[in-house]
């Protein structure tokens, strides 16, 4: 049975002006890689409400699952959460389980509740929270559309929280071969090597390091001994040519 | 009259899988920005050329200008070039002007030319040649899609050299003010303040500095003196609320 599918929509003006480079598109596919589900599109969009509705039902019909980032807080700017409710054309109000996190993190903190927190209660009718350690704000799931956090420390809480519960696949395992000279040196060698593998992956990655190019030859499947043994012939295959 | 919009397609396989934090979104973004093209979406795609063709062609239909990153060395796993030829139905072959650039090169490197290398000359008919200082292989514009390297450096060396040729519109400017509290306790006014500049985009980020969390409110805007006043005028809102 193929692993189920996934894609990442990230609700990320920040992103999109280049205020901030993103850092929870690793986060997700390094967890999604290790629970066999496989990540197959990643979709940055504005925060825009008719941006969101429109990429969120194409995005949960075309992939098992869906995870969004951003736009969750107590702002103006913050849209996500009634957005995805237009999505599935739900009503969304505050609820007293999400209510009752946040009071607590108020009184643990000792400040006072306030309309912007109450704001972060908002969840849309049907939706499962998707609590985490740091803050008292939830994510919540709707369907299979998981809504988390865009700040990196409160997503990575979230995925760490949530992952595991989903239905998974086989995990990708993968390996490298690092080689000190350029592709074109060993193309058709690695070319001949890929058909002679159909059941492994064989992406090729140049890098600068320092002033010298280099390449990182990886392998990735789905059978741990089936990795090594490709991994130890390539390296093999790639010094010889 | 509105500025031009855009989209970034990265076709990468190794930022799905988690092997590599993507850094090329950013330096398009700022680019982008400061020619005053708008950055509205960002596509990360399988190295695969169904995705690549279907996404190119939604793409280019949507957006005055595609950028597009990664997938034109000289290796099995580089399709763009091919998969961009299918996206407009042109042939594609290895062209005189590509292989001269990689001529030069080889003959400065004092290395033989090779089949991997000459894969590199492989441009669709009718696109437009990008140069870049690093390498000799050469990235493409047809049409309003522009092909560029995934490698970092190579990347950003032809961002520079693309980017200025391309019609442009107002540079996106911005300032930011950094509050030392939860966003709840100034959401109230901060929506007031963007409902009373509805020409300027209010955003606000919260981030964790150790182990307190904090918040950057960012102003973007399209003239310099507006930006400025609306900044100081927030610092005044934020730090009274």
């Amino acid at each position: 049975m193929p692993n189920p599918t996934a894609a990442f929509l990230v609700i990320g003006d920040e992103i999109l002006s280049g205020r901030t480079r993103d850092a929870n598109v690793q986060v997700l596919a390094l967890a999604l890689a290790g629970a066999g589900i496989d990540l197959v599109e990643v979709r940055v969009i504005r925060d825009d409400r008719d941006a969101i509705v429109g990429a969120v039902r194409s995005l949960r019909t075309t992939y098992d699952q869906v995870f969004t980032s951003g736009g969750i807080g107590p702002t103006h700017d913050d849209i996500t959460a009634d957005s995805i409710a237009a999505a599935f054309d739900v009503p969304i109000g505050v609820r007293d389980d999400a209510r009752a996190l946040l009071e607590e993190r108020v009184r643990e903190r000792g400040i006072p509740m306030s309309e912007g927190i109450l704001r972060m209660a908002r969840i849309p009718d049907g939706a499962v929270l998707i609590g985490n350690e740091l803050s008292g704000a939830p994510g919540f799931s709707i369907g299979n559309v998981h809504v988390m956090a865009g700040v990196p420390s409160i997503f990575a809480a979230m995925v760490a929280v949530l992952v595991p519960t989903l239905p998974g696949g086989t995990p990708t395992v993968s390996g490298s071969v690092v080689v000190e000279r350029g592709e074109a040196f060993f193309a058709a060698a690695l070319a001949e090597f890929a058909r002679e593998h159909p059941d492994l992956s064989i992406g090729s990655y140049p890098f600068r390091n320092d002033d010298r190019f280099a390449v990182e030859v990886v392998v990735r499947g789905h059978d741990r001994a089936r990795v090594d043994e490709a991994v130890a012939r390539l390296a093999v295959v790639l010094h010889e040519e």
